[in-house]
């Protein structure tokens, strides 16, 4: 089997990926360990940049995004019991956030790709790229008990922190960057109608806590929990009653509960591998880097990632200029390394920490007063939190 | 003996007061425990903010500097072998700083006192700040043997960080807040022209280095050093030596060197007291607050204490405003948390920790690269860097 472009994971960065290149008629075969419904069934992310959202325009993939999406003027931090409102418009001269849930972005690629006649096989098993840095790479994998070779140009890597790409680089060839904080967020998701028209990102003595949504009627919320807590000792009830205990009155006082859809706890960390390229295979998104959820960068810098590479690959095919991928890294890198210093501000500022000494925790409360205080300060917080500008290949 | 404002310290801080209190009428007596030449002697800070030339202004002192001190408009950060202006006055909308050192400061305000008549009591021992908690405090003394009792409204702590003052108040009564960091400033004073216009902030893997001045032919450079270094260890040849090697090139090829004239380690701290005050006596500067020198922030904020002080003296001497000084601690910590914050920031981003991971590592190299190359994140640096407003006593 045979085409011009690999791609390892059939989630968001992959299809998104897969879609763009088709659009620009170079060829693509997708790889998916899992079902397509398994992959709908993962809950993710929910706050799409600008940047994504011009993206999937750009794919041809933004109708229903457009229609049931809500745009987010700002959102809201509450500290020392008070709630200050960044306004994303006005700090950032227009932009904004877009609020439509990962699934929905992954079923509207699912349904582009099907309707462009895209391959994706699904339920492969014992997917391996190999002569990555060859001339001719390929990836072999197992479909029905079968051994297939897709030969290929170029193989990119989109499946995710504990996929194979990442795994197939001889580790001596890429450097770690990590961190790991003491804590997770246990996540309800709830048909309930959001307690706040914008997103509020609270900190408490007791621990943080994120009032999110993905729709008028479905409310996504989160706990700052211990590393060690299990998902079986929260109730719906103790979820609600610490949520409420954690925000303001006049938040907790109109918020509507009810039976949590989905409830698990996911662990906070910072993960960066450099370079993100190893011959012929390219990293994207989860593969390459993690960020914790807090300032919602994970699936926006898949994106970006995905359109750097969907414009390498665009210079390769259709100026012969092969030499551009080896901008990949260094451009994804510059961009990833700022989100994760935000996300890692914005973790740090926000949660509780156990360890933390009288100082610092001083500190902690004089930058978010400093920041949230100053013009210049809260334009840093909101042209981070929109996205910074994505960087053009050469 | 009786007075309205029994001061104790007649360092830039006590003088200033001092100074200030004279012009509005108001008696005061400073006690110090040095001679005039001791105190002359101390080299110390060289950077004023705008706040604190105003005040200096106001206290009619400010006719030296205003002739001689040299008016910095901007300074450079050099990081990852770079030079970076940051241009205070377009970011701060025509704030500047001011180069004049703390000396010179000192000896304008001595020469002040002088000429207004203001006593000024040097030499002096076992000085006891007493009865804090009643309507009529006094400070007892020694001088030339005898015990001297001086009765007073009020008493203004402004003996430095090893001074009485705070060490009068309970302990119980004091939250301390502190970090103290794991090197050294190695300083250097010598007659030379300063190697570049403007002061220089330099970030190298061997260690932080800053190239400031205090005046066209007088230079002050300070070496990043380990915690346990010892001065006798640093021959002239070996500072300037290590100094070039932690500036780019074109600024080490154009160093003048010369003989040092004051040579000295300095361990870097953070430290705050809360509350400021104890009944009738107020902690005001280095007494209170330690803060390190990256970011030149110590002077600064004894200045804007001084100035809160003042007004609150004003209001009670002035308008019976006596609950007005009630106020002290609660605007000045807030200040002084900001300037905490940044000096704090200033020098994590700067200096090289030796136990940092590769992870902390990078952000700090992208925090540096993010805010120097943002417009909000530069406003943040040089709004903070000329010294953010002083606030107003009600």
């Amino acid at each position: 089997m045979k085409t011009q472009v690999a791609i390892i994971g059939a989630g968001p960065s992959g299809l998104l990926l897969g879609q763009l290149l088709h659009k620009a008629g170079i060829s693509n075969i997708i790889l998916e360990r899992q079902s397509p419904e398994y992959v709908l069934s993962r809950i993710r992310a929910g706050v799409l940049e600008q940047g994504m959202v011009d993206l999937l325009r750009k794919a041809g993939v933004a109708d229903r995004m457009d229609a049931e999406g809500l745009v987010h003027d700002g959102f809201e931090l509450v500290f020392a019991g008070k709630r200050q409102h960044i306004d994303l418009k006005k700090l950032t001269g227009g932009r904004a956030v877009m609020i439509y849930g990962q699934t929905e972005v992954t079923r509207d690629l699912m349904t582009a790709r099907k309707a462009a006649g895209g391959e994706t096989f699904y339920n492969v098993e014992n997917v391996s790229p190999q002569d990555l840095k060859t001339e001719r790479p390929c990836v072999t994998f197992e479909k029905n008990g079968e051994t297939v070779r897709l030969e290929c140009d170029y193989i990119a890597g989109c499946d995710g922190f504990h996929g194979v790409a990442r795994q197939s680089i001889p580790a001596d060839a890429l450097k770690i960057f990590e961190r790991v904080y003491p804590f997770g967020w246990l996540g309800v998701l709830a048909d309930t109608p959001p307690v706040n028209d914008e997103l509020v990102y609270a900190a408490h003595e007791r621990g943080f806590a994120l009032c999110s949504m993905r729709s008028p009627t479905r409310t996504r919320y989160y706990l700052q929990v211990g590393a060690q807590e299990k998902v079986e000792d929260w109730s719906d009830q103790r979820f609600w009653d610490e949520l409420k205990c954690r925000l303001p009155a006049e938040l907790a006082d109109r918020m509507v509960t009810g039976d949590s859809i989905e409830k698990s706890i996911a662990p906070l960390r910072s993960f960066v591998v450099e370079p993100m390229q190893f011959g012929r295979l390219f990293l994207v998104g989860d593969a390459a880097h993690i960020v914790p959820p807090t300032g919602a960068k994970g699936l926006n810098l898949a994106a970006s990632d995905v359109s750097t590479l969907f414009d390498i690959l665009c210079k390769v095919y259709k100026e012969g200029r092969e030499d551009a991928i080896e901008q990949y890294s260094a451009i994804c890198l510059r961009r990833i390394w700022k989100a994760e210093r935000f996300s890692w501000w914005m973790t740090s500022m926000l949660h509780a920490f156990p360890d933390v000494d009288a100082f610092g925790q001083r500190i902690k409360e004089t930058e978010l007063d400093y920041f949230v205080g100053s013009l210049a300060g809260r334009t840093t917080i909101a042209e981070n939190y929109v996205g910074l500008p994505y960087e053009n290949v050469e």
